[in-house]
């Protein structure tokens, strides 16, 4: 499962191993140890057997499903809810129930999604904290008793449609240290929380909890310890008025393995650990964990094609490479060049250049790298296929429906 | 035609119809008359004929087809190729197909649409510069016979794969006053455009023309000629070297009917014919135009709905507005809040106040308008269906396959 990247004929960069780990300093310093290799060695199998026309995504079920135990061990205080969001394919969500995931949810067609692999409505909640009345309902309808909100109008809404359920306050973080923030347009600021929660038990619903969210591959130890403090003294000041929250919702997070090294899962649980109980002492919360990234990005493989290799002027050192695949067909985190994929040329070796790398369509927002340089080998021809790692998280899910003409990305579980 | 907008309730501000035009100071001081007047109407009744659940977006055919009709008075030298990707509704596609008109196409599957919607291959141009080498000879072999490049190695693809075809040439330009600029990503400069096409002829191709494309939603009048007089000079310098093109194709960029005003299409027109004219004398080579945006942008409407209304915090002053259609199901155009549509919030009258507008995914890039604070009324409810007017370009096309399980946004065309 551990067998190093290595083997690879031409990856970017070698990848470190070191362990040790010192506070938010490892951030540059500590390389996960890649725990998609062995499923690396399967997507190749996998790939090689067929002539599937690029683009397309390559999950590896076993490595998500390693993701998963290797996070379970790591953080037993926490309940894993999957973001489904992240990547939605139905083959993910069925081998996650089986092994006895629970599952946070963006909208009805993911709770239909997950109810129809065969969760249980207990093991569903509803994240988002924005809701129409009308998908609330229905939720409750199906089971579901477990809701976000961060506004008082939201409150109503569920007090209304899902009397008496189970409901968590999201609080606004600052996301400092994640590549890609969540912050400004989710929860709201501690005194609202605040009230909010005691407005609940007016409403009738029950005030189960805080949530907050760090922001995505967010690479930060310390991060999650900053928002925990905070919610302890909410749990203690709603306590004095009387209402004893259970639940805190750590959300998600933890990063995936794209070019610079992170630290290892086991890291960020140890720091999260830590702070919990720094904060909370002996009477620690039910905690829940929401990773999406985490799980299913080191999962996946994206296979694509170079479709032209050009310059804009004889005097212009640098290539401009255009791969069959783009922000509008799977790599819309390649937005403002925040997710940096490790690419890998197969079989081209020898010195390598600066590259712009860009999509196909006929849109000039499709260029993917252009601030960061990109190197890629001077032998890399037209027609070569290279494949981009890291890939299973939010590409798929984000493709559009066909702009330019171009189909979404198709994904192949294994 | 040309009834005024004012008869809408609550629209964002009012429109200017001063006609006046003096180069590109009217960029800001001149309305273009809206040509949607009509079609709001039959919109309006559309939609309140039947309940379709939010958000959707209706096609007026009508209005298409009389924006096809204006620029083909307006600019009787040239042949229009609608830009597909703008809005490849296969409604759309036939009834231009039904007006004469022409079709500039990025991939294979756009071609498929156009001759399924029966259109001659005579009339496409396979004008992405950008192809798979595979795609070329299928194109060939369905008689497509005018392709646009703006390299050397997709010139010898072209030299391969469609032999004997017409090829332009496109030139890189700087895009200055577009709204959505185009430069970077496509075009190669004059020197190597000449070079190119001096090498199609020896490559058993038929050296065309050049094409050029001033960026989309393109507000400045003159930024035309300036890339024109460029093409009038490789025109000659061409000729001195044995090749003689025939071809100018200008592109797009002409502007659709946002939140700033804009100047008429004819006013567009008679900047384009007075530098075409300044430049080329005489010899007025066959011109081609591409309009996507200004064919399709006026006809469409979508309906939505506000989902949240909410605060941060007690002490903030700004509302923070979640509608069900965001940057993942038909608004990515709001990227860098680059294209600002206008906003129509039926029923409600009275003061307004600042907003932050937001889509309903679970995603903070889904932030619509932020530092652009549009002002919406302070009666707002949740529940409030809304319009966003010009929304037939780039919006159902650029749609995500279903990012939180929100579904690609339909669309009707009537």
């Amino acid at each position: 499962m551990e067998k190093p990247l290595g083997t690879l004929s031409t990856l970017e960069e070698p990848l470190r191993t070191d362990n040790t780990l010192d506070s938010q300093a490892l951030r540059k310093s500590v390389a996960r140890k890649p725990r998609q290799a062995s499923g690396l060695d399967r997507i190749s199998r996998f790939i090689a057997k067929r002539r599937l026309q690029t683009p397309f995504l390559v999950v590896d079920l076993e490595v998500v499903a390693d993701n998963y135990r290797t996070l379970l061990r790591a953080l037993p205080m926490a309940q894993v809810y999957y973001a489904v969001k992240a990547n939605p394919s139905p083959d993910i969500i069925r081998r996650l129930v089986g092994l006895g995931s629970s599952f946070d949810v963006a909208s009805p067609s993911e709770i239909e999604l997950v109810l129809n692999a065969g969760a249980e409505p207990e093991r569903i909640s509803f994240g988002n904290t924005i809701k129409k009345e009308a998908d609330i309902a229905r939720a409750f309808e199906q089971g579901v008793r477990l809701f976000a909100f961060d506004s008082e109008a939201e409150l109503l809404k569920l007090a209304r449609s899902a009397p008496g359920a189970q409901v968590f306050c999201r609080l606004l973080t600052s996301c400092e240290g994640a590549d890609w923030p969540l912050s400004r347009k989710f929860g709201c600021n501690a005194d609202m929380a605040h009230n909010l929660l005691l407005l609940a038990r007016e409403l009738g619903l029950q005030p189960y909890g805080i949530s907050f969210h760090v922001g995505s591959q967010q690479t930060m130890l310390d991060q999650w310890e900053v928002t925990l403090e905070k919610t302890a003294k909410l749990f203690k000041a709603l306590k004095k008025a009387g209402v004893t929250l259970e639940m805190v919702n750590i959300g998600g997070g933890l990063p995936a393995h794209y070019r610079d090294a992170v630290a290892p899962v086991e890291s960020y649980a140890s720091a999260i650990t830590g702070a919990v109980t720094k904060h909370f002492g002996k009477n620690v919360p039910h905690m829940i964990v929401e990773p999406g990234r985490s799980l299913v990005g080191d999962a996946g493989v994206i296979e694509a094609e170079v479709v032209l290799i050009s310059k804009k002027s004889y005097e212009e050192d640098v290539r401009w490479v255009y791969l069959d695949i783009g922000k509008f067909s799977g790599l819309a985190e390649t937005h403002d060049e925040a997710i940096k994929y490790r690419i890998e040329t197969r079989g081209r070796k020898g010195p390598t250049g600066n590259v712009i790398l860009a999509g196909p369509s006929c849109d000039s927002v499709d260029i993917l790298y252009e601030k960061f340089q990109y190197q890629l080998p001077l032998s890399l021809k037209i027609g070569d296929r290279l494949r981009i790692h890291a890939a299973g998280a939010y590409t798929a899910s984000y493709s559009s429906v066909g702009f330019n003409g171009f189909a979404p990305l198709p994904t192949y579980c294994i």
